[in-house]
């Protein structure tokens, strides 16, 4: 079977189906490969991935060595651009084509050295990386909206440990996302005013959640947050799209994300986590409908528990560490050199 | 701190805050305990738990021996009884007392025998258990939702073995469930029909993707499943809300759970699941503004895979199986005993 997206009435969030990705339905059991000659993600090893559709390099040797962050097409891809998009609506389904991209970054040639152990000047090419990525991808127009998220851990749902991310182009906007994106801008259309940037205003105000900040980002940790320790890292002014991030933007902002995942580090150990770029659809524009109300940020959620069948079954979340805690037990934690301007 | 259900207006969904759960934040590596001396929950050690509120006994002697189901409140309660229901609606959040309820149902004294062990007439007393905790619970004018779900295996959540399930009493309708209810009732609105109804029709018409029926039930394997070997089962005529099964409902329900459980197994070897049933919110009377639109229905979902950051990040879901194949998968491994009437 082909791939496809498909949508039921009731619950109204589109579905991946992709029987490609694996032949075995079980894959909780599979080994992070540890051994570096066995990493298709490393130096060396570039003929053993989807030819690179992107690479900061030093040296113009395209799939072979000499680069600093490097994407390809995910060799089981969720979606792919073969597949024809189309939509069917019905009464009682929607189906989509299973077209888009699924991507993987490799953030470094490095195989043991984690995401924080960068320099910020190398994280910041990864950073650069996604936003590469994003304007390409988004530039489609048969793609709604690009997800850039990281799983770090075998618990955190990573089959590989050599540092990477992933980036999704799908054909919709996912259902958070949409909830989101709409929820923000009916508080706009009320109130004159970005959500975000009114509740940057009051948590600064009000402090126990602030973790830290430096000139252009705030870490906070969210009043409703979904898991323990979740942090959203968030820029301090008004931007609706992540492909704004400048070149300024991404030094400052990698040097807060290296202090934050030094800070979780520092408080809870070796710890599998998932981030997540939440961005206004589409490029920032005078078209954008949602540049005025949405302000992108990122979510950093550590996965330190099991959700069970409360959260499947309800879409809601038991946290066990309120998140005031979580932030006085994180902000000491934070290397403090890292968050001068 | 005491509990709390807190709402963030973009993510539009309540998060129980309840540092009382757990100590430790993380929760991944609590071994299920095996040796039945250690098992609160097994029958001579009714006194390592809360006293019972509900037991369906043999022996008239509470809180101790002689029970068949045994019902409690949970030891590290989500919500409880002492905190004050309240509701403070701001422009940026909304905050909630974390009052409700978190009980604990003991399916059987027997340690290590499954739920799909048991004879149907067993089975039988756990959703009639279910059933008197629902009515007893929803009639409480401050609980809006009792959501009943079982955690079965470590991966699914579970950190004991005996078979046990899991009622949360909340002062809101959880988010997966209102998002039903309203596209449901929208699509009530508009066809003049019940939602499933019709789906029930479609599919047993094309019928790819169902699975096992009896008088009463259907088992489906749904559309746009959101997991892999995920089955719905789904009473066969307009029912909306679960606190209406009878005891031949509930008999012919046992059957089919049992079948279902059995028949997944088979394919799936021992396998870690949750389940949850979905109902009309309140009781089935001419005041339910759902009687007519929902159908309530129980969603099994095996936990085979380890959702990522694409999914915690998103809200949707890669689901590796089409549904039509795992319908195809499990269809034969029923045993057709359990399906006559």
């Amino acid at each position: 079977m082909v791939n496809q997206a498909r949508k039921s009435v009731p619950k109204d969030r589109w579905i991946i189906i992709a029987p490609g990705r694996g032949d075995r339905p079980f894959d909780f059991s599979k080994p992070e490969k540890e051994a570096t000659t066995d990493c298709p993600f490393c130096e060396g090893n570039e003929d053993r991935t989807p030819p690179e559709v992107f690479a900061i390099r030093h040296k113009e040797n395209p799939n072979g060595r000499g680069w600093k962050v490097r994407v390809f097409s995910n060799k089981y891809p969720a979606l792919n651009e073969e597949e024809v998009p189309y939509v069917i609506e019905e009464d009682l389904v929607e189906t989509m084509g299973g077209y888009g991209r699924h991507e993987v970054v490799v953030e470094t040639p490095k195989h043991r050295t984690r995401l924080e152990e960068l320099d910020p000047d190398e994280i910041k090419l990864v950073l650069m990386t996604y936003r590469a990525r994003y304007r390409e991808l988004i530039s489609d127009p048969d793609i709604r909206y690009v997800s850039i998220f990281k799983n770090n851990g075998l618990r955190a749902g990573a089959s590989l440990s050599h540092p990477h991310s992933q980036i999704l182009a799908t054909p919709f906007v996912p259902a958070l996302q949409l909830t989101e994106l709409n929820n923000t801008k009916d508080f706009y259309d009320q109130m004159g005013r970005c959500y975000y940037c009114n509740l940057i205003d009051s948590e600064l105000s009000e402090g126990v959640r602030i973790v830290a900040e430096n000139d252009r980002f705030l870490v906070l940790s969210p009043y409703a947050a979904r898991f323990p320790f979740e942090l959203h890292i968030i820029p301090k002014t008004h931007e609706s799209n992540f492909s704004e991030l400048t070149h300024d933007g991404a030094r400052e902002f990698s040097n807060i994300l290296k202090a934050t995942l030094i800070g979780l580090k520092e408080e809870l150990g070796e710890f599998p986590y998932n981030y997540s770029i939440h961005t206004a659809p589409g490029l920032a524009d005078g078209e954008n409908k949602f540049e005025r109300s949405y302000h992108w940020h990122v979510e950093i959620m550590p996965r330190l528990t099991n959700p069970a069948g409360f959260e499947w079954g309800s879409g809601n979340y038991i946290n066990t560490v309120a998140p005031e805690d979580a932030a006085d037990r994180v902000r000491t934690k934070f290397p403090k050199e890292l968050l001068r301007a």
